[in-house]
């Protein structure tokens, strides 16, 4: 790995292509008032929750069909100018930013729930429906879609980042559960990968393909989905830990023999006093876990004895029960909210998330050390973890008007990194590579592997204006 | 979809490449006694389980390593000569036929367990170890890989055809359970995909693009695999249903009410008797379901139960039970063998194996219908299918000097095809598309998916040289 490099946050100017103003007028002219010049809605689509900053995209479509997204794309890509989707723009690694210019696709009225099969547990959504509207609108299923990012996502976000949350230790991630994918391609022809058979052998895998691909090869317009019945039982706990190890060892320990509990996330000290504070939450302050188990009220018994009994040789306290679907939506909203928290302890900062995930077996040797450091460097941050999978967050919070902090958290998301990777894991657990991790990338996959990606990269879009300047650089 | 037409089974010799002497000449210099140019060795790398006969490989390599791998598809890469990947030469799909001409390289030497992770429950390994190799190699760690298509096939193998078998419907097929990939490309060079880390968002999923591209864009040289814990209680049961239908029935409301069945898989009653007389069993001759259930005592007893109801709603008998691993072993081998067994029921007899796969709900639809089919052509056939991934296996028994049979089974299954797409699923399973289903393929994933196939095989092997003319034409 080459040596820790501070990343600019400022994109520069000169990376912008030219939008010509002709291309303008077709979009007015087929979009009308659905196609923004406004220089607020270009911002506000010119921007994501990372923290980079570049010139805001030159046009914003707002897309209501799929004929709408390929006549965008067939007008844009006969002008070779960039196309950038955009769901609600919570993603954390600039992957929304117009880095070379070029016009926003806002796919958030592609909102519909076009279909759910009960009985088959699969749905298909429009790009933009977020995972908490797809959760409401199936509630009267008695059924429910897990993948559960920190932000109300769209579908079409959480599918081009690869996304997953605290469910995925049990249910997997957007890998895992998208079936089916319409997409956009780069000529604006529109394709269908997938069925809703629950496996195929047919060809290559272009629904994996396109899951994770950031927006760098299409747009999707159509996900279908697998869903699950909700369990018989859940149950939540929360366990206190005399230290972030032992709260891990419990982990390491639940995950090596097959425990198949639903959630458990990994909150530290700081992290716990944010979300007291903003919450209004008596939560212990100390490392915690927090733990969700479905199953039938027998299975759920057993998995939560058995944690228990691991979590008691390592330290932990008794289990403190979150029994009324209430108490739980309060926990998990806490947790969700952490990020939030974090930021409001600190007022104006901004913030640098980190997102290695190793192989659980090495999860105390990455986090330890890692916390370590954090600690030295006199950075505030906060430290929260899908640790079932082996994958955690720092976010440290910067002040802005302060250059040396960045400097230092890139330094200390680079010795992480560095750890992960040496470690056999990856850079990004579930955020995406964007802006921010394109030299990680090269790290962690070895430039063949980068080459390849870039290979299919030009061949599907030769005229490279699908997202550009994303994962990799061409 | 076009109208039926019977496929040849006899691909013609003009399709086949020259392959210079001056290529063997340099094989032979490289891998001396280990590239073999004798008819028998070539023959029997010329074909596999599928009925189609083409010329065998002009030449086969024995690789005993990574560089061997690489040093062959660099020499025959220069020639622009195919080269073609063999495991065990299982395929049922006609992926191992040299219709082009070529080379083949064999991997079955390359069958070390490189490295067993117990504590991240990984397991790396050669392409050419086999599931059972596998199996018995880490038994003693309490752990085992659960992916079982019938025949004891190559990891290489099964990771090139995205490969399942009974326990998909618990475990997930290879998409789900390979973790990351060591790969020649067509270039000879040696690239890594994925990392042992569970999850990850760092760029394209170029280890799900490999699995199941059939050996058509480069040569797998290196599979990390999730392995899982042996389950604390297993039990297996038999029960013997009135009908098809009402065994089918049971299986769909078995996933609807998401009871975690480890295996269950349909033996019609053809088949049973077919298996009876292979095994020497005694079985009920009797559409039937065979399952197995995972998990700690209490969770199994509560699976069993809830299946045996609604089994009994559906006239099925009371379950039958292999309580000792000697009998679970004897029933599955039994099922494993249901291919054998047919294939002896009728000798000298060829087969035509379909793979369908449709969603649960639409199970009975597809089957029922293509049962009454199969019935009136008057072709003996077996019937045995992982039923709870809505996926089922005819195997057509064709006598080879009685070509109108081959006519009457492709039109069966060219009906079966077309009713399981209609039905939202897919031509194959788990099988792959090979030679066999290419024109499926097109009536499955559309034109312009295949064409992106066709781009994507186009820049990561110009030259066409690996397994040409397997899932596409080109």
């Amino acid at each position: 790995m080459n040596a820790p490099t501070a990343i600019s946050h400022l994109v520069p100017e000169s990376h912008q292509r030219e939008v010509p103003a002709a291309l303008i007028d077709a979009l007015k002219s087929r979009f009308g008032d659905r196609c923004s010049t406004a220089m607020a809605v270009r911002e506000q689509h010119g921007r994501d929750e990372s923290s980079f900053d570049a010139p805001p995209p030159a046009a914003v479509i707002f897309a209501e069909s799929t004929e709408d997204v390929a006549a965008a794309v067939k007008l844009v890509s006969e002008h070779a100018v960039p196309v950038i989707p955009f769901g609600v723009g919570s993603s954390l690694e600039g992957h929304l930013l117009a880095v070379q210019g070029g016009i926003s696709i806002d796919v958030s009225r592609m909102n519909k729930v076009l279909s759910v099969n009960a009985e088959d547990l699969t749905v298909t959504v429009q790009p933009g429906v977020t995972r908490k509207q797809l959760n409401e609108e199936i509630k009267n299923t008695g059924l429910f879609f897990p993948i559960d990012p920190g932000a109300d996502a769209s579908i079409g976000g959480m599918t081009a980042t690869r996304a997953s949350g605290t469910n995925a230790v049990r249910y997997g991630t957007m890998r895992e559960n998208v079936l089916a994918l319409e997409v956009v391609t780069a000529s604006g022809e529109v394709i269908r990968t997938g069925t809703r058979a629950k496996k195929s052998s047919a060809g290559y895998d272009l629904t994996r393909l396109f899951i994770g691909s950031e927006g760098t090869l299409g747009v999707v317009t159509e996900v279908t989905l697998r869903i699950y019945p909700l369990p018989e039982a859940v149950s939540a706990a929360i366990c206190s830990f005399p230290s972030i190890e032992a709260a891990v060892r419990t982990v390491i320990q639940t995950i090596q023999l097959g425990v198949p509990i639903a959630r458990v996330e990994l909150i530290d000290h700081h992290t716990v006093r944010m979300v007291n504070a903003y919450a209004k939450l008596g939560l212990r302050e100390e490392a915690m876990l927090l733990m969700e188990f479905h199953g039938s009220p027998a299975g759920v018994k057993e998995q939560a004895e058995t944690v228990q009994e691991i979590a008691s040789e390592f330290g932990g306290k008794a289990f403190e029960w979150a029994s009324t679907p209430e108490e739980r939506t309060r926990l998990w909203t806490a947790r969700h909210n952490a990020y939030f928290a974090a930021v409001q302890s600190r007022p104006g900062c901004r913030v640098i998330s980190t997102d290695t995930c190793v192989p659980i077996s090495r999860l105390a040797d990455c986090l330890l050390d890692s916390v370590a450091e954090a600690d030295a460097s006199g950075i505030p941050y906060f430290l929260v973890g899908h640790v079932g999978d082996g994958n955690f967050h720092f976010g440290y919070l910067l002040d802005p008007n302060a250059p040396e902090e960045r400097i230092t958290a890139e330094k200390l998301n680079h010795a992480l990194v560095s750890r992960a990777l040496a470690l056999g894991g990856t850079c990004t657990g579930e955020h995406g590579v964007g802006l921010h991790k394109m030299g990680f990338l090269v790290d962690e996959a070895g430039a063949g592997a980068v080459d390849m990606m870039r290979t299919i990269k030009r061949a599907l879009d030769p005229k490279n204006i699908m997202n550009p300047g994303k994962i990799f650089s061409l």
